[in-house]
């Protein structure tokens, strides 16, 4: 007997660019492709809270560790609701705002998009802001994408990042939705370096309501915390009584999906949001690490001026986050992954949380290199 | 604009035994039917090597927090496949067992159920042996039968309590396999206290292997943690190239399930299970529940003897685990939710930890009464 001999090799589908790193011995070898924020020293940055938070929690004997219900933890599905509508809004106040606890990256995409699978039948076409080129055209580049395509969708990836003039195009985001198809489910996620004016937001918004497209938000990195893989898919309804449909309808799904969400991040997460000197303490050092990014920026740039890098890096700090394009073309990329060991995903967006002062200059000469280098092979 | 107007309230499944007792506020409530085991207190039992090794974790600052591969912490897929085989035995030497990391209750379920989809096509049928005696026939009581059936698979469901003799019945079992349809999926859990002997195991073995039966084992509560929400799904392929591509695939599905596993479960039974002192420890206090369990189990049965409760009540000691039947019929137990506010699943099958020095007295003799009074009520 002998089952499973005709199930082939799956295509890789990421990791190889870190595996490649780890394998590489170069003394100067950088990645600058994580996903989570980076300290100065290169470990994933962890705020003191959270530490101190998973310390208490340890150390706390009244903590009883009964699973939770199917939903998740309530206190942190409040404190999550709290946090991003604001204690006093009126969606809160009337309670049709809700959310179910979900699990590790990518868990509330899943559950969402079981949800639209069955409850979302008149349009099952998916458009997403990606952030990298496609590439054959057909394949989504982003995990999300590939989770509503498995589930039969039709997935369109978008990248709105005009090459030529180093920006986040917000017209190519309106010309897109004004051609999206009636009803269909629009990813949003990631626009925050795309600068709509406020006139730009309010002909988004007409138009994704004319033309009923279901917005389905995308919020990552809400900084509070690494490796703890929650996560809460969050829903406001017309109504209370509509509210209670829907989450009982999702609570059917999550019980297929991993029925008890395991519960120490929504800890941690509650902790901190329910504690206001917590919580204090935990936007402070938020702060702190936007603001070492946007050093980190200001030096990369200032460093490629002193360099006499040709072209302008003004993009570099005009891009909001941790994540940034760096403005490179794919040869100037595979120059800087092949010949200086410097690891960056093809479409030239890095974690500029990844760049230390161990690197700054490696990485600012090398990426002087890469452009003249090109710019000598033009000729 | 109004979408989703047309979602019904799911049907509820399950916790509504749970919300009952939790609304009740008679001073003798008792609930029974608790997963996890429970402390002399009442408190879910977590072991002191857990409380120990959470601590460790939580004050170790070497440890980083970047994510986790798709598949999962390996440290921890070794240290599963190594407790559960034996370090030396065949299938590891000769690398063709292996794992991937999954997340709470039912992940390893969802994973392994969507693998079997797409690479077990000759037959979609799977028999499960369940603790229920399924109520209208069709739906599966089992929270892993729905995650089968939501995927399409017809699923049938057999118990093998046999509610006259008061045992679980190794010949139900074997008649179930052979007539189960060639090819079939049988999923094989909780026939700890099913007494097969040395010959009908291996008849069961036999009968499975002619049948090209494909086993997927329950292997739940390992005792080590609880309210961690971790797990693994396990695969032994016939050799290791084999086994890789089926762990391919199985990565591919846990990519659009969570992408990166929680940690913090996985943590805390790597450092256990790696350590050879810790891992003593807890087998030792595994030893302890284990006691407590047949103690209770004993002291329940002397003091149904003693109040001269009618019947033999020698299946009590004689099923093994923490969970057994009671052995009650349906009007008996009706008797104790509705009477005695003694919260027991329609089937009788109740977790022995929660019954305590605290409760015992009024458990027993509320049993003795039910039994008394549904058999005034025959007369």
């Amino acid at each position: 007997m002998s089952v499973f001999t005709d199930v082939p090799l799956a295509q890789k589908l990421e990791g190889s660019l870190l595996k490649t790193y780890k394998q590489d011995d170069h003394p100067n070898k950088v990645f600058l492709a994580y996903k989570v924020c980076m300290t100065s020293q290169g470990q994933p940055w962890v705020s003191s809270v959270v530490r101190k938070t998973r310390m208490q929690i340890a150390q706390d004997p009244s903590l009883t560790y009964e699973y939770t219900p199917v939903m998740g933890m309530k206190s942190f599905i409040q404190a999550s609701l709290n946090l991003l509508f604001g204690k006093d809004s009126q969606v809160i106040m009337e309670n049709r705002a809700g959310g179910v606890h979900t699990v590790g990256d990518s868990g509330a995409f899943q559950l969402g998009a079981q949800f639209l699978k069955t409850w979302h039948q008149d349009s099952q076409v998916v458009y997403i802001i990606s952030s990298h080129k496609a590439g054959g055209g057909c394949l989504p580049t982003e995990p999300h994408g590939l989770v509503f395509q498995d589930m039969g969708f039709t997935v369109y990836e978008h990248i709105f990042w005009d090459s030529a003039r180093l920006c986040l195009d917000p017209s190519m985001l309106l010309d897109v939705v004004e051609q999206a198809p009636h009803g269909c489910i629009f990813v949003i996620g990631n626009i925050g370096s795309c600068k709509l004016t406020q006139g730009q937001w309010t002909q988004l918004m007409v138009l994704m309501k004319s033309k009923q497209i279901f917005p389905f938000f995308d919020i990552p990195y809400q900084g509070l915390t690494t490796d703890e893989g929650v996560g809460i898919l969050v829903v406001v309804a017309l109504s209370n009584e509509l509210l209670l449909c829907v989450l009982s309808q999702l609570t059917d799904f999550a019980r297929a999906l991993w029925l008890n969400p395991p519960t120490t991040g929504a800890r941690i997460i509650t902790s901190v949001l329910c504690n206001p000197a917590m919580q204090g303490e935990w936007k402070q050092s938020l702060e702190g690490v936007v603001k070492n990014v946007m050093m980190t920026k200001e030096k990369v740039k200032e460093k490629l001026r002193l360099l006499g890098t040709p072209g302008s890096w003004d993009h570099i700090t005009e891009q909001k986050g941790s994540h940034g394009y760096l403005g490179l073309n794919p040869q100037q990329v595979d120059y800087l992954v092949k010949k200086k060991h410097i690891y960056i995903p093809k479409n030239g967006r890095i974690n500029f949380t990844c760049i230390n002062s161990y690197n700054i200059d490696y990485i600012t000469e090398s990426v002087n290199e890469a452009v003249l280098f090109t710019k000598d092979s033009e000729k």
